[in-house]
């Protein structure tokens, strides 16, 4: 580093409930600040309804928080710092789009609508417009171009097209105001650089290929003439979106004078074109082509990619999309998920603190002030409690065996009817051993896309785990890895995506030429690693034979 | 009652854990005592090894306590009752075989035996012998005449043949003093009257029709030469047996003056035929033909009389055994059961009550004593707080469905290797829903069997409730009334076994002519009937189609 000026990149990763922002040497990979802040509206609740599923964020959430934290990080390094920051990127959920005006402003930060859910952001897991994707799987698949053949064939409540259907459908106001929208991985570079006009804004590939049925087959979305079949408005908003799409290490633009002074920044400071967290969160985590990597927290996400040479055009079935550059430019980058995973762990742990939760209030033994404490005491050490009771579990061919469907079936082949299950159950089948099953039986979804990948001709060569759930259960990895029989590498960082998005600005920023030379020279390796234990993964592959007839069995028989 | 004198009966009912004696008025039923003992050694878990599924009941437990209560019961009444008393009759549980030297004397009761496992009784629920009921179906099938025909096809590990071939193999010393043997229910009427020698006992219908393959068909039991394939030894025991049987309303004899000493009787008192708990509880919960009589409480035991010109020789495909005047002389006695009922609640009980039981200690909040108070609380809530919780929760179409095999099926086609099983559990699936599942599965086990019988042209025109359970759970036994779209009555006493022996009594003691005659005379009739809701009962018939759906599975892909 002698010769070279220091320079610094900056990562920021805005998650569900909060953002972090990175500080980190552009060389070595050194970091040296990171804040977190938590979106204020969205903390108390407001603009969500979640017995409809409903959830908005405002566009002033992450304004604010985009400002606090890098303020924040800022505050964390020498004073020197600021002055030598080459370029900032940024990732974030998706599909989140929101409705803009002409201008490209989001409609709620437009006059009239600041109050209003539907002109704000709505988030990935809003459910709002399950009617709608179903429509726009009746009209794709009703003849014609099949416009949702490179997302696996199945439309989902969750992206962009259904959301904004539902939303200018609920609320003519919205309607007559929107002009077009936006996904807030791009409207946050867009902000930043001051080109927010439509025919402006640089649009994330990764964004547009997996979630707005953009492919190069039909030059762009598709026609005007698809959407009107859907809503004429819809038309009128496509014919204000784009064609072209851009791979995140192409640079939008500088962050504009007010963006700047607002930050703590200079001019001088390149903005990277965005992308969804996992797809970022995987660079970060060093995936190079054939390894799959796997964010696991309440669900997966789980991205790969590989050579177009090894993929072409060819249709990987069941999976949630394949978008060339949409994780590393030149690849094509491929995507799936369990649709549950902790959020599995979780429903168990509810079930079981049924009678702390209903019961232990009704004693008169001790005071309320000990109730409360003591619930919390209890339920914090339920899920620890039963990871190491299960792990004390011997492997029993006559196990429990359970489908991990209880949030419904992502990859292989989306399917949101089907349920959660579980056979094998006898009077000895005590909560240690239900909750071993569960992990298995998450393992086993993991299995199951492994092995779409394999059928499909997409070999993968490693699997890399990243996210909570990966560094902090080792049973669970340990789990996956006897169950997947092969090997599992943990990554060292334990913010991957915000990691991945500083390496994207280095790019942006013209520090490394390409995303490869980010990662190696800012990479942290991992780890750890899980090696398979060849003895259970052969007695598992038994047991994921049960796994896969109760999996055709609840399918065949689900409403 | 004016020109009549009074006569009283005694009824005893020698159940797993305890005997209830009870005293009765024989021509009005008035109950004027009953006493209840447990049984020492067993209680302190004695000859016991649960982890190997061993029950043994040593005889001294059975003449002790019978003592005990009787005495006990006696002196609950005036003085007179004693000198009254024109019979005595006891069910016990089954079965439950002992045995016995030259002399019909359990050989716990012989020298050198007293505190050996093998020479008590073995308890019906003892499954050391499963390897041994495998070796005789394997027999009974493999050509010349079917044996276990007329006990639904398959023979038990809890049945007499296989606990004598298991004993008889595990034990030389009880190999070579072991002559014949003697169920617990024709041990207690000959120990009483004096007639031990196997030449002598008065064998009850019911235990030798069910359990131990006596068939007119045969002349008896199965020849010398089937035993010899398994065991010569058991030939021989074989040839020390029976090949007449009696009905319950057959005096065996009196008391002999030991006993009536013992008991504090007279030598006028006739001692009854005994039979099964479950069949003489039918009687005593007032059964007629046609009417499905089911105790239920761990798990269920079903009784059925019928006509013999409905039923004759045809081979009822799936229940546990049709016996030509096993409850009610005359009628053909038809045997049927769940494997878990109530177990199943208690399962999942024990399911939730795992972090109160596990974790509760940890915490520092609260002193040792007051944790142990507190567990003990919130335990016992469990069971009523989740049936009212699932008592309000709406149908639900999509809802958990279960299957209620966690202790294998019992009927119909009884299968000890199938296991319980859930489908459609989502993460909105709380506790009192998969509880309501686990009810309602419990139900549907119960249409199985009605619908068996009825299959099978053998018609329920009504079903009575007895036992823990049917008198208890009003939310279980209106599930019950919906699932089967039929009216349950409950019968009003609450110790129908006991209960049921003094009608015998009353039949053996000459009081009455008839079982029936007893039955009306002494019956205490119903005090509730639950009614089916006839939409609750439309909506259950479907969700029932799923319960026989994953039955199927579970059946087909057992191990």
């Amino acid at each position: 580093m002698d010769n070279k000026t220091k320079r610094y990149v900056i990562g920021v990763d805005f998650g569900t409930d909060s953002a972090r922002t990175v500080i980190v040497d552009a060389f070595s990979g050194e970091e040296l600040a990171t804040a977190v802040q938590y979106y204020p509206r969205w903390s108390e609740g407001r603009y969500c309804d979640p017995v409809k599923n409903q959830y908005r964020q405002h566009p002033v959430d992450y304004m604010e928080v985009l400002e606090a934290t890098i303020r924040e990080a800022l505050g964390q390094c020498d004073s020197g710092v600021a002055g030598k920051v080459a370029g900032i990127s940024m990732d974030t959920t998706g599909s989140t789009p929101a409705l803009t005006d002409a201008e490209g402003i989001p409609l709620a930060l437009t006059e009239g609508f600041e109050e209003n859910p539907n002109a704000m952001f709505i988030l990935w897991k809003d459910h709002t417009a399950v009617k709608e994707a179903e429509e726009i799987n009746r009209l794709a698949r009703s003849g014609g171009v099949n416009y949702i053949k490179y997302v696996g064939g199945v439309y989902s409540s969750e992206w962009v097209w259904a959301k904004v259907l539902h939303v200018i459908r609920q609320d003519a106001s919205v309607r007559q105001a929107a002009a077009s929208w936006i996904e807030h991985c791009d409207w946050m570079p867009a902000l930043l650089c001051g080109r927010q006009r439509p025919d402006e804004v640089v649009r994330s590939r990764c964004a547009a290929g997996h979630k707005a049925l953009w492919h190069r087959e039909w030059n762009g979305l598709p026609p005007g003439s698809f959407f009107r079949k859907l809503d004429p408005a819809l038309e009128r908003i496509r014919n204000n979106l784009y064609s072209e799409t851009f791979t995140s290490d192409i640079r939008v633009g500088y962050l504009s004078p007010e963006w700047a002074d607002r930050l703590g920044l200079t001019t001088q400071v390149a903005v990277g074109t965005g992308a969804f967290d996992c797809h970022m969160g995987a660079v970060g985590g060093e995936a190079t082509p054939n390894v799959l990597t796997r964010t696991i927290g309440t669900s997966t996400c789980d991205i790969m990619t590989a050579h177009y040479k090894d993929v072409g055009d060819q249709l990987i079935a069941g999976i949630c999309g394949q978008v060339d550059g949409s994780v590393i430019p030149g690849y094509v980058g491929l995507e799936a998920g369990q649709s549950g995973f902790g959020d599995i762990y979780a429903w168990f742990k509810n079930v079981l603190a049924w009678p702390v939760e209903n019961l232990l209030d009704n004693t008169t033994l001790i005071s309320p002030e000990t109730k409360a404490k003591l619930k919390e005491e209890i339920l914090e050490q339920i899920i620890p409690g039963l990871t190491d009771a299960a792990a004390r579990i011997p492997f029993e061919e006559s196990a429990v065996v359970a489908l991990d469907w209880m949030n419904g079936r992502r990859t292989p082949d989306a399917n949101q009817e089907v349920k959660g299950a579980m056979i094998g159950l006898t009077l000895g089948s005590d909560a240690p051993r239900i909750f071993k099953a569960l992990v298995e039986a998450t393992a086993f979804g993991s299995k199951a896309i492994v092995e779409r990948f394999g059928r499909e001709g997409v070999r993968i060569k490693e699997i890399i785990g990243l996210g909570g759930i990966a560094r902090k259960s080792s049973f669970v990895m340990q789990t996956m890895a006897n169950v997947l029989n092969m090997p599992i590498k943990i990554a060292a960082s334990e913010q991957t995506c915000a990691f991945g998005a500083a390496m994207f600005a280095a790019v942006a920023g013209g520090i490394h030429k390409r995303v490869e030379d980010a990662q190696k020279a800012m990479g942290k390796g991992f780890d750890m690693v899980y090696h398979p234990n060849r003895d259970k993964a052969d007695k598992y592959a038994l047991l994921y034979r049960k796994y896969e007839q109760l999996g055709a069995f609840v399918e065949e028989h689900s409403d």
